[in-house]
């Protein structure tokens, strides 16, 4: 991509209102904009980003065994008032609307209701579990404050699965793979050694919930963490007894902010329970399908890894989801040679299946530094008068950069993408 | 995909309450699932089809210059009030739903006046145009009947582009570019030779606007074709005079029920100037950026493909996107060699970049034909005692089925998806 033609300005300025570090330089590097307090548009960076993410995700749900689908948006109460999760006393955040025939319907901020009303219609026999069903879909919840960015939307695309089993020991099973999946996730998209699993306030079918938190200064979270052990307590539920009921050493848990990247609940027969969701076993008697749910938002994935890879100058994007593999960039463009090489270099690498953004505007040096480093592409080349021949080489982690040949860029951007 | 492990089951009886073949076939074959009137939810099936249809759309998007970008779906008042599309009074199809705080929004149904703020905040200099963005995007729309499947959703995904041009000049140059992508979109799905480039009604700043009208009985619409010219007339404007107007033969004007599939606007500064959407040119004289859209549904779009292409036992996918390449049906399941045959060739295929939908469920031959005749991929693979170690293949669009050796079939595939 050319960048003299990308759509999306960075900015100079902090956009006025913005609380937080991931929408500050999101906005100002031309990832994002916002359109009121949580509700963001995803400019082409923004978007590719985005892309990368789903794309990881989506390989994990799908090596244990989830299907894609999607469902709507807009709900009727029919299944909600089943579950006592419709009246505004019982769940705060819907947003409400009305057909032509004053029919209250709702924006879904989850769904498990439909889901369990679509296995329903789909479930002819015990044969046909397990079934493990996931969407990106956009979730609407009506947030009282929003002033984390894109942490916590009014509206905001979510990965959410949903496990459907016959035993609960079925359940338990998945529900160690989905683990091991979330863990395999945060890794691919750079936060995992900072992400903990961490035990959450339950529901009527099991003592805990789990989250996954990733530890970070400006997280609405806090955490008792056990370094040791690799796992931590909410603080919403901690108390020195459950530390220890969970063998956590209450002298060494370190009391730390962070963000809830993922849950995941099981949810037993909660759903299947008041939505009618069951089979008919061996010996002809009639058992409740047991349920799980596994949620990661997208955007809040997005923006957790702005708030731990950053510095101050921008963005330090991870390889692995960075919106394009690497950043070229043009000096003294009014030189017609300069111009050539680089755009010979720009085709060598599309060639070769690498992402460019190439940076083949008429400003000044500065600015083109200043927009690299803030956008965050974590390879950057430098082709100018004074390299002559050769490609500079700076990795956006790094202050030092290095000349190549034109022989030899392309084996070493190879090795740096393989690592 | 194993079919017995596939999520959504096929159906014997229609559907009750919906009238129309798109939506009674679909929900039959385990592609959607109705919520209510006009929303629907898309199983992994229906899934892999929007996928194909929107990565084609793609493509010609980004062939023409196209950014892809996303919207969000909360609107705020603001801009909508200035173009005077936010009243009731004025657009009759808006959900609104308010905030904590009892501010009111809305539920995009389109998105000039966002995508026009967008660009004023991105737009430094003439230089920076011409801009084409696009998204594909959910739209809600407060029809007030919907009973035509997923041809008129209440809640739908639509392909919508933009552009911002500095001349009327550009903007018809880039209007003809659109035109000739869409009748490559709409040749590649499978419906060009019955989709027509149709005059309809204009607004302030052209005469018409134009629609691209797919000839079918059960279309909403009405136009009058001249097939000569392979130009038509929408009837919402039909006069004899405007038809002559436009070179139209009026004797030989053939009146056929047709769907609208895409359609085109010139909206010149409409929009702009509302949203003081500017640039300054070389004389330093303030000049409105020239608009565009150009939208297309992707569930319409997939509707009308089951509209056309169907016979009374099923539908009859075009092969660019069908959900899978390949139906491979193994009878005789409890035959261990046949299972072991069609296992390795199921292989085979996958190894081969085919997607393959493989029925290797326990259960009667006739309900596997019907199945698959139901769902409708291309081509039909069937192993058997009877085939032994050959393998049989039938099209969906034809009665006839020829038997292939194990080292010929892979072959005659690749041959019928290189056609």
């Amino acid at each position: 991509m050319k960048q003299s033609r990308l759509f999306g300005k960075t900015r100079k300025d902090s956009p006025k209102g913005e609380m937080s570090i991931n929408a500050q330089l999101l906005i100002k590097a031309g990832f994002i904009k916002k359109e009121f307090a949580g509700v963001y548009d995803y400019l082409p960076l923004g978007l590719n980003v985005i892309n990368k993410i789903v794309a990881i995700i989506r390989k994990h749900m799908n090596e244990i065994g989830g299907q894609e689908l999607i469902m709507s948006s807009l709900q009727s109460p029919n299944y909600w008032t089943k579950t006592h999760r419709w009246e505004d006393s019982d769940v705060n955040i819907w947003f409400k609307t009305k057909l032509f025939n004053e029919k209250v319907i709702g924006l879904a901020w989850s769904h498990e209701e439909p889901m369990t009303k679509l296995v329903k219609e789909n479930l002819n026999s015990y044969t046909d579990l397990p079934i493990y069903i996931y969407q990106f879909q956009r979730k609407f919840r009506n947030e009282l404050r929003s002033k984390s960015g894109i942490l916590r939307g009014r509206e905001f695309m979510m990965k959410d699965l949903y496990s459907f089993n016959r035993t609960e020991k079925d359940l338990n099973q998945f529900y160690e793979k989905v683990k091991v999946a979330y863990f395999k996730i945060f890794d691919d998209v750079g936060i995992g050694n900072k992400t903990y699993f961490t035990f959450a306030s339950g529901g009527a079918f099991t003592q805990y919930s789990h989250e996954f938190q990733t530890i970070c200064p400006s997280g609405e979270d806090t955490i008792y963490l056990d370094e040791k052990l690799k796992i931590a307590l909410n603080d919403e539920i901690y108390t020195p007894d459950i530390a220890k009921e969970l063998k956590m050493n209450n002298d060494k848990l370190k009391k730390l902010k962070s963000i809830e990247v993922g849950n995941i609940f099981k949810l037993g027969t909660r759903y299947s329970k008041a939505l009618d969701l069951y089979f008919i076993n061996e010996k002809g008697e009639k058992e409740y399908v047991i349920m799980g749910s596994y949620g990661i938002g997208i955007g809040r994935l997005m923006g957790t890894v702005v708030e731990i890879h950053h510095d101050e100058r921008g963005i330090i994007w991870p390889k692995s989801i960075s919106p394009y593999n690497i950043h070229l960039i043009a000096l003294d463009t009014q030189d017609s040679n300069v111009i050539r090489q680089a755009d010979k270099l720009y085709e060598t690498l599309n060639k070769n299946g690498f992402s460019v953004l190439y940076d083949d505007r008429k400003i000044q040096a500065g600015k083109k530094f200043y927009d690299s480093d803030l956008i965050g592409i974590p390879l950057r080349l430098v082709m100018s008068k004074r390299t002559g021949d050769k490609v500079e080489l700076k990795l956006r982690t790094e202050q030092k950069s290095k000349l190549y040949s034109r022989s030899e860029i392309l084996n070493k951007i190879k090795q740096e993408y393989k690592e």
